[in-house]
């Protein structure tokens, strides 16, 4: 692993900048920007009951109380909304033109504020924006957190080359580039503590290119991990934890069933605070919650756990800024846009299923739908699928539903054709609704705690984020 | 009209009131609680985008930045959420049983609180909640605040009958007793300031027990009056504006089409403020855009609409409490649950065609339907109507969706089986989406202003509202 401490590492860096003058300029303090993706006001609401029921469902719904059972979220001194629409003529949503951007927006003018600037961009670019047809890339908030001397981090459930963390720290004009958004990590950026999926677009042996970026880590003193296990012996940054090859991190509703290796982003955002905050200067961090996104698309009734861990790990990020941190700690938690179209209640039924809900054990899409695939040949196989994984049985769901085709479906197999049929008849029964697979343009929930927190108490636009989180940590 | 002017009779019960000594505990002060019957945060997103959209189509969506063109909702000094679950055990949707409650849950709790208590209550409930199976009127701030000598008014779009104003100056075990929360109101309540639809419930004609409550108006000296332009013309409460006979107010986009008599929500709002600041006490007001739930009820296209004439009328409160008013006025504007299950966009296709929002000239419920069934013989007919009374054209309409039912039903007729499909076609083609015909569990936006605004400025719930407001006021 490492040759060099990553303390050291850190402490080199901040020495070198030190030297030029521009630690000097400022009070050391750390920001966390932590983004949920794809997180609507719903999405908040529903992951409330959720905690509430699981707390106690004796008391439930009286306990949702906010100030009874309060989300983390909740916890916030400065709550508001926030504008997410791109910069495309006469659009409102957040478009993903070519798979692109599901966390385009505030990442993108994150990165195209230039750190003041407030522009927004097009969808799908990362670090920069268009000008006469060409990408011009613009500094991040990251990279000037770097230059500043303090240490920088991006953790998250997808891949850690997918577009929100990559419009922190890379400059790209699509964000479908993920082997050159790896190589800018560890070549250009050289961001401290780097957590999440997708270990192939640093290996040799898996990019186009061949290059070696895991080699590349090694020599700049980066340890590489690969399991939650490592994880936790980690001392020092540079950290480099890739815990899957390909793919995003399991849902977490999956890997509470499956064991596994893989961290929870509890474990990420704990181990990221803890090395970065060996930095003197402060640091920088984002934090991901990635797959509520996921979940939205897919109208995966797991939506509301996925939720509830990012909740938990803003937990940790709380306590860390106001109960562990010697330095001030701005905190802005935030999400690019809704997906989904996600509603608690459907079809005129005034209710959801919590203690259905709740005692799901598997997402549809990642965890029942494969299971199905590999196991079911019959009704009986089907039934004993729903049981195992998903904590639920075949006959909760309502087959005699008058839309009768989603019911031909699962009798007439093959039974993976029936997939969506369970995801739908699910949502049904619980009673979570949604209008698309796609995003939708409702202001997300805004939320901030510590130095300039006051900013966001209101009704706010993406582009006026980093900012004021520049601004807290003195850069500008 | 009223023989007494309403000054003298303000005058009148704060005299009678300063003598009891109860109108020396406080220092004179206001409040308005403004309450969006049926907002959920994306009414109020999507508002903000037809706004920027009226003002500047060239310059949108830019200019729906919160700072360019912001709402009125955002010039609040609080932003916060509340969640609105009711009593019943295991439910998180404030239902609407036996067609109760649609704005229950504030308003039953804003009087179940008995001004501090904090509780909840049951659906349907007006102005109590239930002990052992009897129904146990409490206390509301409305009455709280007469009885300290402040003037009081409930302004509305629906009947002024209808269970939002009711629960805050009626006591009866279930909404749909009209009839009797018309008598309350002038003979046990005496609300000063009445302004809505439903003139039916206090006419003797119209009323099951023939009592003759405009009558019984005139006689306390309430003016009474049935048009806009009368309603322009009062100089002092009391006063009865009662603006329909059986129904509700139209939708303000009906209005604007129709003309007539009807006052908008703005003029209602401004004259209860008018008169009601001639009290030196202060005075209580609570306006209700009440429509914005029927919208959402229906699915109706017009929602937007709608809920820009509320954040209008919101505009006209925040104005009278900052630059006009002579006492510290607290204003509260939230709502009592989402209804509709509303997104900004759907169907996977990233925008909403505000270009299309923009030019409608009618509901598709109360405005294109009854047009359809009064004149439409043919196809010829049908276009006409939709240009004429709606404002677009049937060949905007994508007739050739793979949904066929939608379209064979219009094609077979008569037209009016034919309204669903209006209506369903029109949100298809400008992608505003709905998962229910009821209400939704999404926590509601909050605001407020001027004294106490501070409490509102996180996650609260509806039974936090009413104890906070009558602390503002010197009630408690």
């Amino acid at each position: 692993m490492g040759a060099l401490t990553g303390t050291a590492a850190l402490s080199e860096r901040t020495r070198a900048k030190g030297e030029d003058g521009s630690t000097g300029e400022r009070d050391p303090s750390n920001a966390v920007m932590f983004i949920f993706d794809g997180m609507g006001p719903t999405q908040v609401t529903g992951s409330r009951y959720l905690k509430a029921y699981r707390d106690d469902p004796d008391q439930f719904p009286l306990n949702a109380d906010p100030a009874e059972a309060g989300l983390n979220l909740d916890r916030h001194s400065s709550h508001g909304t926030m504008t997410t629409f791109p910069a495309d003529p006469n659009e409102v949503v957040v478009d993903s033109a070519a798979g692109a951007t599901s966390p385009g927006a505030i990442d993108c003018a994150a990165g195209a504020t230039g750190i003041g600037a407030g522009v927004k961009t097009y969808n799908g670019a990362i670090g920069g924006i268009r000008e006469d047809d060409e990408f011009v890339p613009v500094e991040t908030i990251l990279e000037a957190a770097r230059d500043a001397g303090l240490a920088t981090g991006l953790v998250t459930t997808t891949r850690i080359t997918h577009a929100t963390p990559a419009a922190f720290a890379a400059h790209v004009p699509h964000r479908s580039m993920e082997d050159e958004i790896a190589r800018q990590y560890i070549e250009e950026t050289e961001v401290d503590v780097l957590l999440g999926g997708g270990k192939d677009y640093f290996d040799p042996d898996e990019r186009d290119d061949g290059a070696d970026l895991l080699g590349a880590a090694e020599e700049r003193g980066y340890e590489i991990v690969e399991t939650a296990g490592d994880l936790s012996g980690v001392e020092a940054a540079p950290v480099l934890g890739l815990f899957t090859d390909d793919s995003h991190l399991d849902y977490h509703i999956d890997r509470q069933r499956v064991g596994g290796t893989q961290p929870g982003l509890v474990e990420m955002t704990e181990k990221a605070l803890e090395l970065l905050s060996e930095c003197e200067a402060g640091f920088f961090l984002m934090v991901e919650a990635g797959r509520v996104d996921h979940c939205g698309h897919k109208n995966e009734p797991a939506i509301l756990d996925e939720q509830l861990e990012g909740d938990e790990a803003v937990g940790s990020v709380l306590d860390f800024a106001r109960d562990d941190s010697t330095l001030p700690t701005t905190v802005v938690t935030t999400a690019d846009h809704e997906c989904g179209g996600l509603s608690l209640a459907r079809d005129g039924i005034y209710n959801v299923d919590y203690e259905m809900v709740d005692r799901l054990t598997a997402s549809v899409t990642e965890g029942i739908n494969p299971a199905i695939e590999e196991e079911v040949e019959d009704v009986e196989d089907l039934d004993r699928v729903m049981r195992e994984v998903g904590g639920f049985e075949l006959a909760e769901l309502d087959r005699n539903h008058p839309e009768g085709d989603l019911y031909r479906s699962i009798d007439l197999g093959p039974f993976y054709s029936g997939m969506p049929v369970i995801r739908d008849l699910l949502n049904r029964k619980v009673l979570l609704g949604f209008t698309s697979h796609g995003h939708t343009g409702v202001d997300v929930p805004l939320y901030a705690d510590g130095p300039n927190a006051e900013f966001f108490n209101t009704a706010r636009d993406n582009t006026d984020i980093a900012d004021v989180v520049a601004d807290a940590l003195g850069l500008v």
